[in-house]
């Protein structure tokens, strides 16, 4: 079998893989996503990250029996077309990414929803091998979930997975997302940076934001936070606290209902911040799981980073329409 | 083919069905559950509650196809053995229920959970036959839940469906199960009862224990919060918004997480107070629903107090075991 591409479609990033023989990775490669531009730039950038991943595999991108992608918003699994993408700057209409893929790359594309693929691939190949029924939970700029229930991705109506936006807080604090007492709302990146930058200018005292510059950076990535924890900055413990506690709440309530066998912790925090949150985040589900006597196994997600553009090569080649 | 018996075990009533051809009610009957005497005393008015009920629908019990039980607690679906029926006065330990009605009735029985099999029976007769997903939600003293995905029911790892505990408000209300914030702690009978006749030593006015008494009850029942509504009682409109709020809020983050296509509302005080709160439980979802321009159908339950009787009786016979 020819090799496999699979590209993760990032807010901040583009990862391409090629995925060869038992889905080993024989090139990987990582592109900034385009801030402006469209959907037309970020096709000619996810273009560029294949062909960087194919040379480093030593493949051609031409010969690649398909691609995959992991899209955020909202996928139509039957044209690939992508609506909704609001991470991704001038993307809110419907585009069709798929067709237009296609065209530059000259092999099939088939496009999945970026949350869903990354949990396929852990069920697949990553820490949820031994079951067959899991919720993953990939804590980063917002918080996403994927269900996989009796071995299939489940789906609902299209829009099934946002744990997210479980409440955990009837009348609580505000969410991005406009609502009230989610769990994003404590646990999200963007969340708890928004609530940090104000602590900030009300003039608590925290070295998040003097990390974040010594970065270089304009946002309090995964690695500014985890900086901060190590350097034992209160404010930076408090709120991570408060996010450890709603993921609690929420990801129990998500078990009360479902009883799956396992929850897998990925995302960019989850990954940065390991072991120790793993285990927090087991013991803040504890004081709300109804059979407390029988949790679910937890475990931290295996594949990392590249779990999205990996479970992206991973989705099957769409039919081949053919016009009349 | 030979008509079945279904049996509704509850915690204040037994209720029994003979189901004829294409699930036609033959017969039915009612008895109280035993207070006192422990599982084998229920065993015994199981088994005259299905005797009065074959009565009525002019067939012997031994003739019967088979008898299928939706029971509280843990059920084993291998074995039909019942353990934490914690409802049921004496029964907190495993007890082979449905070795002893088999022993009894001479007939092939299978036990099921309460909640899951009148969730199939809506499924499949009532409410939800338009749909391949759905979410029940039995609102009475408790709240309980059933999942139908993609055709066919789902247990998890047999503790599915425990919707009254997911968190709405963490750090809220105590509930009886010990947590604090579950949805049922709101909006359970139990619960709101509890919390009306604190209200009430405390001096507040309320017409709820006048009718109570009025009515020869020692339990504010569905039917007193239903006479106190129409009264326009102030506290039970002010519980009863705040059972709805919370049901709003943990029916839209179970939406939210699983994309399902409908939601039916049944138990004791949804078909009670029906229609005007099948409306307003559907409005309290609509602040929290991700994908508010998509919400579920919201149903009332079709089947009503038979649901779980006659989901019991479409439990399939198990297998026969043949000693070595």
């Amino acid at each position: 079998m020819a090799p496999r591409g699979g590209i993760d479609l990032g807010g901040t990033k583009i990862q391409a893989v090629i995925a060869g023989p038992r889905n080993s990775v024989l090139g990987q490669a990582r592109r900034p996503t385009p801030t402006s531009g469209g959907p037309a730039r970020v096709v000619a950038a996810i273009v560029a990250a294949l062909n960087d991943a194919a040379r480093e595999g030593g493949v051609e991108v031409g010969a690649l029996q398909r691609v995959g992608v992991g899209s955020p918003g909202t996928v139509d699994p039957e044209t690939g077309s992508v609506s909704h993408a609001d991470n991704l700057p001038g993307w809110s209409r419907t585009y069709p990414l798929r067709q237009r893929l296609q065209e530059k790359l000259g092999v099939p594309v088939a496009v999945g929803n970026d949350v869903s693929v990354a949990t396929e691939a852990e069920f697949r190949l990553g820490a949820g091998r031994p079951y067959q029924s899991l919720l993953s939970v990939f804590w980063g700029t917002g918080v996403g979930g994927g269900l996989i229930l009796g071995g299939h991705t489940w789906l609902g109506r299209g829009g099934a997975g946002e744990i997210g936006h479980m409440v955990v807080k009837r009348g609580g604090a505000r969410c991005l997302c406009g609502r009230r007492g989610c769990m994003e709302a404590y646990a999200g990146r963007a969340a708890m940076e928004l609530k940090a930058r104000k602590r900030h200018a009300k003039g608590e005292k925290t070295a998040l934001i003097k990390i974040m510059h010594e970065r270089g950076r304009t946002r309090m990535t995964s690695g500014v936070w985890a900086r901060a924890l190590e350097h034992e900055d209160e404010l930076a413990i408090r709120l991570i606290d408060r996010a450890v506690k709603a993921l609690g709440a929420g990801i129990a309530s998500a078990i009360n209902l479902l009883d799956v066998e396992a929850v897998i912790i990925g995302g960019g925090l989850g990954t940065r911040l390991g072991e120790p949150y793993r285990q927090r985040i087991a013991e803040a589900m504890q004081p709300h799981l109804f059979n407390d006597q029988r949790p679910p196994d937890v475990h931290l997600a295996e594949l990392g980073d590249l779990a999205g553009a990996v479970g992206a090569s991973l989705l099957p080649a769409p039919p081949i329409l053919v016009a009349a």
